[in-house]
């Protein structure tokens, strides 16, 4: 016979509690950036690998929706794919995120291609995709929690660039700005979503370790980020190299 | 060394004469359920049925928006989850389908569940489904052209229920209306899409046989349904039985 389950007040802690230990919030990288403390080189390296994982969202999102039989779920999730790809042309996050590029000196087209990505950020971020592709939806909504802990970070990153660097300004930054209204609302529903649904024990602990997961996956970016431009800087063969791919 | 590839307006005609050969328009349950000829328990076969197919569509849509890497595309493409799942309660055309449900005295929720649809209806629209989701991008978006012959067969639908049914308005019809405008749109952007990425004879012929095998898609569901419910007449174990699933 299966343990109790967590009360959903428990549950929510379990939950609150992953972030608190894990998020990528605490990543030095993080300091370094938000700080001022990078060179223009290494927020240009940042840009260029982050810019993977934001052109993966709304294909994860997609992966998401063609495994969701109710079409009143797939409508509530797809304005996530909306808000990314957006509605027409210089709209969305993608092209904001773009606009981030070229205001640090970058060509928006080298960062699109995809080239000198480091493989560490595909094979996380690759790994993001396939798991909500492949996993029950419950772990696979679960693993979109971490939008829980990511008001702050917002928060900090926008103070932080704009107190620091020069190529901060409304437009550069406005991908942030949108995640702030946009992320809250996304994750309200993700969460209660998680809450109605992880219903015995097993459910609660496949959404916990989704979360784990998921968190795993954001910090080896950071990791291999920091490995290969900041300490000890030794950037692997065929990656971003500082002076490639600018406008 | 590749045989020379068709010319565009070679390979246009070679696809057009796969739907003068292959559409579903010619199966007999068509020409039944046009003229009239259908009993109601056969038009409730035929909805509970194609309901099955409409509510993988834009699964199918977005299995094939979590492949594609260009934002531009997905925006593009998005809009048939759109026009299926809607935007609102009572819009999108899964909704529109559960109204002619329920104008021919089904049960929507019935309907909806899944319940009682023939096993082979499953197989086709499933295979269907995982075509989009697992072979390249080029026979994936030529599955989709059917669509070239699809504004024929929703005119002499509706010419043919608002002639022969009593339960046929402009309500439980909007399905089929709607379909006149968007079957267009959606598929002179994937037939240009086809034609400029077919420039091999080999990319052409991969395109041909999506197209073959989304017209047999089609046809395999009408010689099920018509199996069961016409001719012998034999339904299988645990499909939908006259009587059942009524409001």
């Amino acid at each position: 016979m299966s343990a109790a389950p967590q009360s959903r007040e428990e549950f929510k802690q379990r939950l609150h509690a992953i972030g608190d230990e894990r998020y990528h919030d605490k990543h030095p990288f993080h300091h370094l950036l938000h700080s001022g403390g990078c060179t223009v080189d290494q927020v240009r390296a940042w840009v260029v690998n982050r810019y993977y994982y934001q052109s993966r969202i709304p294909m994860k999102d997609a992966a998401f929706l063609s495994r969701v039989d109710d079409h009143r779920l797939r409508r509530t999730w797809r304005h996530r794919i909306e808000d990314h790809d957006g509605t027409t042309e210089g709209t969305g996050g993608i092209e904001r995120w773009l606009k981030l590029a070229a205001g640090v000196g970058l060509d928006p087209e080298y960062v699109r291609s995809g080239v000198g990505i480091l493989p560490a950020t595909r094979f996380a971020v690759d790994a993001y995709v396939r798991f909500v592709r492949e996993e029950p939806l419950l772990p696979a909504v679960a693993s979109s929690l971490t939008e829980l802990f990511a008001p702050k970070i917002h928060k900090d990153r926008i103070a932080g660039l704009l107190k620091n660097y020069n190529f901060a300004n409304e437009e550069t930054i406005s991908y942030f700005q949108h995640r702030l209204s946009e992320a809250p609302r996304d994750v309200a529903f993700g969460l209660e979503w998680v809450l109605d649904n992880a219903v015995t024990i097993e459910g609660q602990d496949s959404a916990a370790a989704a979360l784990i997961f998921k968190t795993e996956v954001l910090w080896a970016q950071l990791d291999a980020l920091n490995s290969a431009y900041v300490d000890p800087g030794r950037i692997p063969l065929g990656a971003w190299m500082p002076g490639e791919g600018l406008a």
